[in-house]
């Protein structure tokens, strides 16, 4: 009945106050787990298919003093993330064997949720299941919660967005293109440029390693000033950008990844903007626009099987390799969205 | 016919780039002016009863490559800003010699002005007309318009004030005790402190000089975090603030008077919380707010009736003291707004 079987996990190995996180960090362990359900209970168990790598799990490897929005990993534990998953067993009404959703799930081959009400059920599994860590997911989620809600478009307007080939990036300046606004994104190589001009459709894009000056390079690109910042980076692009938007401009604060691995993040000089160009700087939570994933994700679906939505991912294979690919997001190593298959083998 | 009269005035001298402006970089000059309008024109006459001192103006002492939302001043020409004013000849059918208006006008004895149509009348000439330099004029609808419409209050929110007992703190924190918020304001010294708990009715207030630790000492006042940060000094304060902000906390722009004599902000660091604390941070322009004015006045001139709403101000005598008073803003010397009453010796 309670059939063990071999579940590979990564571990946080210790916490990582300040620099960029080594492999060493995290370690792979292999335990044995059940796939039965304890008797009883509404928990499922579920098989990992595809794990996100996202720029949170940095910020939850460090010790917090003061408890932040999202819990701290633990020593010695598995760590957690959004993940594609297929229901092994379940004892709860809701869900039965050979279900896929995603969700919140272990670093691991397999999970037992003891809540699997905050799972989302995966409606459109003619997609690749792993669209549901990117376009599908929370990073679609995001680019379309951020982008509507928060920069409130307005269709011929001026939108520059950082880290633009990134899971959110990519997104939103789909949807801005969409929206008939005018789209620059930067990034952080010449290839990754090249994709946002020539894939993702944007407007125009530079590769901000490039640029002695990311002030000039921006006037360059918008002479009348930028209407919406989707902000990913934060820091001395934040300052530059600053100057460089327009009366009555909205910032959309989504991530700020060029600071996450400082001891003391960067300082911005030139929020007096603000006052005198009458801007808006706003951040957004995920969780507040759950309730509207259903419109969302048959929305994002449309777009895909128009065409009018792409998706580009960078798959790693296997949980060997999932330290590794977290990491890659600090340093630009990934094209696209970040992600682990789990292999199974 | 065309009386000509003997008109002081206030004149830049120089451009100021950065540093805290002396007296200096104006002069005081006479020359002769006439009360009458020019034949068939539409433009009026004012004598100029008060003047408002505005940290607006130290910005448009500083000659700008990029302009901005206010035209700089010109060197050798007369410095302008809000005033009360008496019409005392017309060419225009609104107004008439002997009326009361407020509205920009310039640092001198007489003005002419030929577009009076952005005057606004005086309505409650029974309170003194200085008032209409402070809380019924633009500092009045800079705190109603800045509390209300951008920090959008609730009953029982945390309100924390910055420079809270000049011309627009004052007001702040007097509406916000009436919308039924918890108010702690920070100042210069102890006896604006005082003003502040004993003549504005604030729940609480510090001394920012006297605390070596900002962020510490918000934590003292605010152990559940602050709901609506009113900003009008700018950088190690807000610095301070953004941890100490509640989760969808909002943080009004107003001002960061701490900020504009220096030839580089200060940076700030810790914006990441914006996004880790869902916090929206926003600037406003008043010109927006001019059309809601008459609805204003009337509200607040009830307020004062009452004796809900009291204000201090700080009156220089005389244009020849109007430079010191003006400089005296930035090195916190003022008690309660700023402002200069004409003699007319």
């Amino acid at each position: 009945m309670a059939e063990m079987v071999s579940n590979k996990r990564v571990i946080l190995k210790r916490h990582v106050q300040t620099g960029i996180p080594s492999e060493d960090d995290m370690e792979i362990v292999t335990a044995e787990t059940t796939l039965a359900v304890p008797a009883g209970s509404s928990a499922v168990v579920v098989k990992n298919l595809y794990l996100s790598c996202d720029p949170i799990m940095r910020f939850r490897m460090t010790r917090r003093e003061v408890p932040s929005f999202v819990p701290d990993y633990v020593p010695g534990e598995v760590m957690d993330n959004v993940g594609v998953m297929r229901v092994m067993s379940s004892g709860h009404s809701d869900f039965k064997a050979g279900d896929l959703v995603w969700g919140v799930t272990g670093w691991e081959e397999y999970t037992l949720m003891n809540n699997p009400e905050s799972l989302f059920r995966i409606n459109y599994p003619e997609f690749p299941l792993s669209y549901y860590t990117s376009v599908l997911g929370s990073p679609g989620l995001s680019a379309y919660a951020g982008f509507f809600d928060v920069s409130k478009p307005k269709k011929g307007e001026n939108v520059f967005i950082s880290a633009a080939s990134g899971a959110v990036g990519q997104i939103v300046g789909q949807l801005a293109k969409i929206t008939g606004c005018y789209v620059v994104g930067s990034a952080g190589s010449d290839y990754k440029v090249n994709l946002l001009k020539t894939k993702f459709g944007f407007d125009d894009a530079f590769n901000y390693k490039n640029e002695p000056d990311l002030e000039t390079a921006l006037r360059r690109f918008f002479s009348e000033g930028i209407d919406i910042y989707f902000e990913n980076v934060g820091g001395a692009m934040l300052d530059a950008v600053l100057p460089n938007m327009r009366m009555g401009g909205r910032i959309t604060a989504c991530g700020m990844i060029s600071q996450y691995n400082l001891e003391r993040p960067e300082g911005v000089h030139n929020l007096l903007y603000i006052i005198t160009k009458n801007l808006r700087m706003e951040g957004f939570l995920l969780p507040k626009y759950f309730s509207v994933y259903g419109r969302f994700e048959e929305e994002m679906a449309g777009y895909l099987r128009e065409g009018k939505i792409v998706c580009v991912e960078d798959i790693a294979k296997g949980l060997n390799a999932a330290p590794a690919a977290l990491i890659g997001l600090f340093t630009g190593h990934n094209i696209g969205k970040q992600l682990v298959a789990i292999t199974h083998d």
